[in-house]
């Protein structure tokens, strides 16, 4: 394809489409971050994210990536040397692991198979065996962003509580939040960490910790050297509407437009319609006789899926030839699984007949790459989102 | 559907998609429409929308809808009752014919069945019996937007060449402009009409006259008492950059990059890319066993398929279901097949995945709908299109 | 200046200067001007634009400038050679005679010596000689935009009522609407005629006609031939939430955009800081020892002021100066007055530092220029708008 | 001011006015930052931030705030408990050393009177007094942005070099760069830090360190715990076309067009005008009889001016007023002289009517407040304005 015609179908599992509306709220005129009228949206869009992760905890915003996030989730809970208890769902949570060792920590990741989510009672084992609780906290993936695999944090944190262990219990859902459920309170997360570019429908640039009451009182005695990342002077700054350093105001403008964005929809609704096209994705990929990497049903994600190609074809040559052919981004195999899988992005600012589009590029892709398969897919999916219309 | 998520589909005949890189060009600020900046722009604008027309006449720009153009068009080169000769090729045909009665004409209209073009047959014919050249004008439409019908103008002109008769050739290509191959020179028009918001991929508010010799020598002595459509007062102070009247600025900034986008792309590669998707959309319409309005191959629209739905059926009614369901709209049928028909828009700002949505949507939608059809027919465009990659 | 930083000074009375969130809106996607969402922002748009006119009659919204609106109100109402009393109040009030001339009727235009508003008695004094009601219509300009000069127009609704002629009104605000006090029904006028560009902030592309019971009745039985500018056509579809052709949809997001910002704001709230703006800017101009081109303080237009250039000085070499120097445009002379007066525009989205940017700039530009002056009309400015803080 | 008509006037020194140009580059659409479209732009981008360093180092773009890029400088080239020298230039100077010690470090600030720049000489002593070089670091604010001083960093150069001393030159010029010449390689600083917000013209969101090859090296070894802020991820990623994280697509599109804008205009022209501004700027402060902060006509800074308030005045009651008078947001006093100045911002996508009606605002408000002046302040720059035009 030499020129483009049309928008690009930006199906990797985030960055996700921007909606005009919050491009819109972005393009706005930078403002004073010392003036009333900021002071004002701070205030609103410190409240309006709460919801978002079902928390009446305060929710700090951080102007950077995602891996920020993870950074200030354990450098303000833990101290150096510090043991952190992981799964291995997948790249990121490997990611994770590394950036704990980096920062000063020890981190102990069960091995997983890329396949599954978190096997809580694995946790639990361990944390029992852990009689010196010399595990500080337990550090997981909500939605693994490289498997299209989901975990159950309820499970682990009733894990950690059938163990009787005082860990904290730190949830990764950068992808997950705003596609999947997700109830920072009611699972007893201890931090939510979480990024501005996938449900919630921003470009990247924000991230976020939701801090529990346990994780906070952690911040205040934990001596790992931080100063950007400190939950206290945003906490402090932010009940007055204020932030310690220059905050990413743009991006503000966005989140506040996103959170109304998704409450005037309905969470739930917004859960559902990602379910669904969850669903007709994984018809198109059984029909197509491929596999889909998740092996567990009860853990399938509703963001993204990702798909195995078949032995002695490359998925990084097949992405190329869809990105050639059809101006289409999958997401690519990372990690262990590198050329070995491809991610279909179905998130956030989206709808049934992208789904299709980019289940029918999936598929054109599949027959011009000469990648072994059966037609058929997109129909399957077609027919289950005719039956659920 | 009670809330939006995702681009709406909008696969109406035009207005059609209107690009980031032209709703940008439109929203930069406005400037003095007498000074320096503005004169250089409208210098380029006016040389920039000559070749799309396949011209070097000088082309007027109005701010006006399409329906100005028309009017302009007759006005600039008629006399109070002047005879003009129209064939009905189907619900815009029909309209200019009103249209030109308004304004103090006699149209002849041959009929047609709109579900051919322009019979160039009839009119030499006509022609040849009109001995005493009252006829002063043959208006034809080039891409019947009603119909998903084109006419073969070249043979309109051989027609009046082979009567030996004086009439201008009048020809609408509002909505074919830019999507379907169009030669105003070549082809020997008069006047050419069209519009900002189909293949310009503008929105709708700026239309166009390319006024060839005989018609601009027609304007000088032309006695319809006109003011803004005058051509005179348009050409003479376009020629150093200007306008009679206060133009519509920013749609000239959305024009001057719609004419870079198309000419960065090719023409040619531009109305291709339309022939295919037209042909994989009349490959659906077969395989769900419906009826493509146009009955003539030659004809097909690349623009736009019209699709005549089973008998007992409601076009209307389909396509609420469509928007309703899948937030996609379809063009209505109008005039003589209001409910008989829904046009499909596969145009402008456009790729393959988002005709697969389209045509994906409105295969689920004939289904939800309860309008009988075979199934498949997004596959049968899928196929074809890979067969095309 | 060879490169421009920061941004550049619209400072001619109209267009004016576009906020940011009517660009916005007018930069949303094109929908479907024959589906429902269409048809709600249709139904609003005609609704919240009565109140702007001050009128309960219908408003229709020509997709053109205003010069077709002027058109549009003649066309509508007028008879084939018909005579029409007109004054001349400037270039704007000149060109609209000629387009009558143009469009078939007989304007009798009394002069004016463009310093001066339109002077009602000598419109009653004409109107009494015409025992034989000859004369059908009477057309002023509200706000001369070549002069900077407002014209009564409850005054001429008197002189007409005085002479007991049933000669129609038609009155032209198209750069007064949304910045001067304009009211259609009290005052009386038939036709009211305005444009986008000026006082309501969008770019130009709309205009339109307010048409009071006698204007509709008239054209009903007006048999000047017409069709884009027809209003039954107009009004007819309007009724239900829909325009006779292809309206130009972006623009209406704007005007829906614009009508919000002046009802938040309060009309009188909008003319009051346009009258304040209009003094100190006439302040600035005695200060510097130059003349105001309007000679009757009754009659000061509260959108843009006319200054006269000292003799031997070309104001369009100085306006020159300004653009290169400062990169703020000024208005020109027009017609009688080019090169003798420049116009300076202070409407629409602006505010007291703006005010003071462009005064500053003029003030500079005048010394650059070498044009003699004496310093101090800033200051003089600046102290008014202290005074009314 | 209840509603606001017109631009907001946001002359705090930074985040500064964002162009047009610059909101509509970071408004399209985010792209899949793992594909070959992100990899052409972030190499372009990588490659045009340089010159505006003036450097051939790299220079690493992270998604943060400035302060963000302050602990990445540190981090990245000491070890605990090393020893940074730095001066105490105002309120920014003070955070840093604050950072310093949050992360491990022991700095210690020689002290300053916030109205002048660094004291070189002073410098050079404590560092010749280090015999056993246990300071690492020398760390000072080109442009101080709490109080309008700048500091000669090629004086504080010659010192370290002159007291044959290893520490590296840490500068931090986040609100100086790209309105004040600034030379990273010439210079000889090891690690320069910005910010996206101030003469970048950006929203806030990112900031950079340009890295010479002694910090690099430095780098290699420092012990420092890190991860989100580590070089040699960055700087390896970088060298392909990535990055080790999730960056700011969207701002990074923004930066590339504010290098380009920037590179267009020239940056000594761009200097040029931020000179002219200041000097403008400093004439009104002295002819209101107002003292300005800086006392060091050699240190000046083109970037911002901070004006004294009158005994018995504060400053932010001041600023109030002129907020909601003239909806003109003006800098507030920092930390030790909070309350006792205010602080002009005349930086970035801005222009000389601009700064006239940010002086006249200054102005005008002065008299509203009731704060003791004498009148022609803006008169004056406007006459040093014209003088240079």
């Amino acid at each position: 394809m030499t020129y483009k015609s049309g928008p690009h179908f930006l199906q990797i599992p985030g960055p996700s489409h921007v909606p005009g509306r919050i491009l819109h709220a972005i393009g706005q005129p930078t403002i004073d971050h010392r003036g009333p009228e900021f002071q004002k949206l701070a205030n609103e869009v410190l409240a309006k994210v709460k919801p978002i992760f079902k928390t009446e905890c305060p929710v700090v915003i951080f102007p950077s990536s995602g891996t920020g996030a993870w950074e200030a989730a354990l450098v303000n809970t833990m101290n150096p040397g510090d043991r952190v208890l992981m799964f291995e769902t997948g790249q990121f949570s490997t990611l994770w692991s590394e950036l704990a060792t980096r920062v000063g920590l020890k981190p102990e990741v069960i091995p997983g198979d890329w396949r599954h989510g978190v096997d809580a009672a694995a946790i639990e084992e361990r944390l029992k065996a852990d009689k010196a609780h010399e595990i500080k906290g337990v550090c997981v993936v909500h939605n693994e962003t490289s498997t299209g695999v989901t975990s159950n944090i309820r499970a682990v944190r009733k894990a950690i509580d059938a163990a009787k262990h005082p860990a904290l219990l730190l949830v990764d859902t950068i992808s997950g939040l705003g596609s999947a459920d997700y109830r920072h309170d009611e699972w007893g997360a201890d931090v939510t960490i979480s990024g501005s570019q996938k449900g919630l429908m921003l470009p990247p640039g924000l991230s976020f910790n939701a801090v529990g009451p346990k994780a906070l009182k952690a911040s205040e005695k934990a001596t790992i050297n931080r100063s950007y990342w400190d939950w206290q002077h945003q906490i402090g700054m932010n009940k007055d509407g204020w932030f310690p350093y220059t905050p990413a105001t743009n991006l503000l403008y966005g989140l506040k437009e996103a959170c109304d964005m998704m409450m005037e929809e309905g969470l739930e609704n917004v859960f559902a319609r990602h379910d669904r096209w969850a669903e007709a994705t994984r018809r198109a990929v059984k029909t197509w006789g491929l596999e889909v990497l998740c092996q567990n049903a009860d853990e399938y994600s509703p963001v993204l899926t990702a798909v195995l190609m078949p032995d002695g074809h490359d998925a990084d040559k097949y992405r190329e030839v869809v990105l050639d052919k059809f101006d289409m981004s999958l997401g690519s195999g990372l990690g262990k699984v590198k050329g070995k899988v491809f991610r279909i992005g179905h998130l956030g600012y989206f709808n049934d007949l992208m789904l299709m589009g980019t289940l029918s590029g999936v598929e054109m892709g599949l027959a011009v790459a000469g990648v072994p398969h059966k037609k058929g897919g997109a129909q399957a999916a077609m027919e289950y989102l005719t039956g659920n219309a």
